[in-house]
């Protein structure tokens, strides 16, 4: 059975968080949590009465701390991360094909689509992929800082999410636009930076982008390596 | 199997709006939807891949003009609301106990929840209960204009929200302070303005809240009557 998640939202940094969990059972997982939201995503954990089994990240982010070192202190949870992003705090360091398990048999499947970052993964959750800023909704993260390569990005969405039925819900890291949620067969019809374009050509539009350095990363990326937790704290 | 809707947010008017569908299946169902947010929800059903086959409505919202009318134009979905709530142009005038049916064999269960407005309706879905402006989280409607009542309020709230499984989850029409969803285990025992009150006591405390006049009243009111079109349209 298909399910969808609990999504929520930081206006600050456009960042969205999401609540895996099977109604009626207790144990559940978050992704991509965010720092000054610790309390609201507590409270969403009360109030459905649910345990936490893992914090998920996708990446090391650049533009904002995660909550996931004081949510684990909270719950009990443990990290979960993507090995190749240099978090070493994390109990769980992920590598492609990798199945996390929680509550009653519900199995998240990683796949790993750097591009973004080097180390940066997905998760598959019972026809739902959390792209983090892989796959954004008609769109796609940037890759020109961190260890970001176009090349990377292009073949991770092209032949891992690309290729997932085309009813897969896509749930993003972030968006700007006031949009939500996606599927893979809309994204790969009508993504306006990744369908019907060739390799050289979106490495071409991405060396382009001119944007701007990410305010927080000085502080972010380095918060996010331990967690979001102080440093020799 | 329980399921869990996808929830949309106006930051305007704080108010969320719904949309039902089984992953898998095509047909859906919209509850509140917003006027300036058309474009947005289109979109969602658009990439989605869903057809919408009822826009509902929990009351003749006094905050914000409902989209329902152009929605059902854009879509051809029906419109659904509370018999109760002088809503002539709608093709489904609801009562309680009434059943909506969509999808493959998706069913809808229509309570009356009088005391915000004495038609408002909730809305029972797969464990899931959208509750308008009867019960918010740790909250509730005002019941100081339109055809409000608090006594109405309380009862509707106790003998028939309240008397729902703990596990419930609780989506409400609004809210003003980052929260998303509850369960009426948690409100039962936490929800600040009814839990653990008498009658007598809430009555007393909804007559002394002192609420401004809403803004929109005498424009969303009468818009809300007409689905949001256009009167003489």
């Amino acid at each position: 059975m298909q399910l969808i998640p609990v999504q929520l939202f930081d206006a600050e940094s456009s960042t969205f968080t999401y609540i895996l969990f099977v109604p009626g059972a207790r144990e559940a997982v978050i992704i991509d949590p965010v720092d000054h939201h610790l309390e609201r995503d507590l409270a969403h954990l009360r109030r459905l009465d649910l345990e936490l089994a893992y914090v998920l990240e996708t990446h090391a982010h650049a533009d904002h701390v995660t909550s996931a070192g004081r949510l684990r202190e909270a719950t009990g949870a443990r990290a979960a991360v993507p090995s190749g992003c240099g978090i070493p705090p994390a109990e769980l360091q992920l590598n492609d094909g990798d199945v996390i398990r929680f509550g009653r048999g519900e199995e998240i499947r990683v796949l790993h689509t750097p591009g973004h970052t080097a180390g940066s993964m997905s998760y598959l959750w019972r026809g739902n992929v959390f792209t983090g800023d892989a796959l954004l909704i008609d769109g796609c993260g940037r890759t020109d800082f961190q260890s970001g390569s176009a090349a990377a990005l292009y073949d991770s969405i092209h032949q891992r999410l690309f290729t997932l039925p085309d009813a897969t819900r896509v749930w993003p890291a972030h968006d700007y636009r006031g949009q939500q949620v996606s599927t893979i067969g809309w994204e790969k019809a009508h993504n306006a930076r990744l369908a019907h374009r060739t390799r050289a050509d979106f490495i071409e539009l991405m060396a382009n982008l001119n944007l701007p350095r990410p305010k927080l990363i000085d502080v972010a990326v380095p918060a996010n390596r331990n967690l979001g937790l102080p440093h020799g704290g």
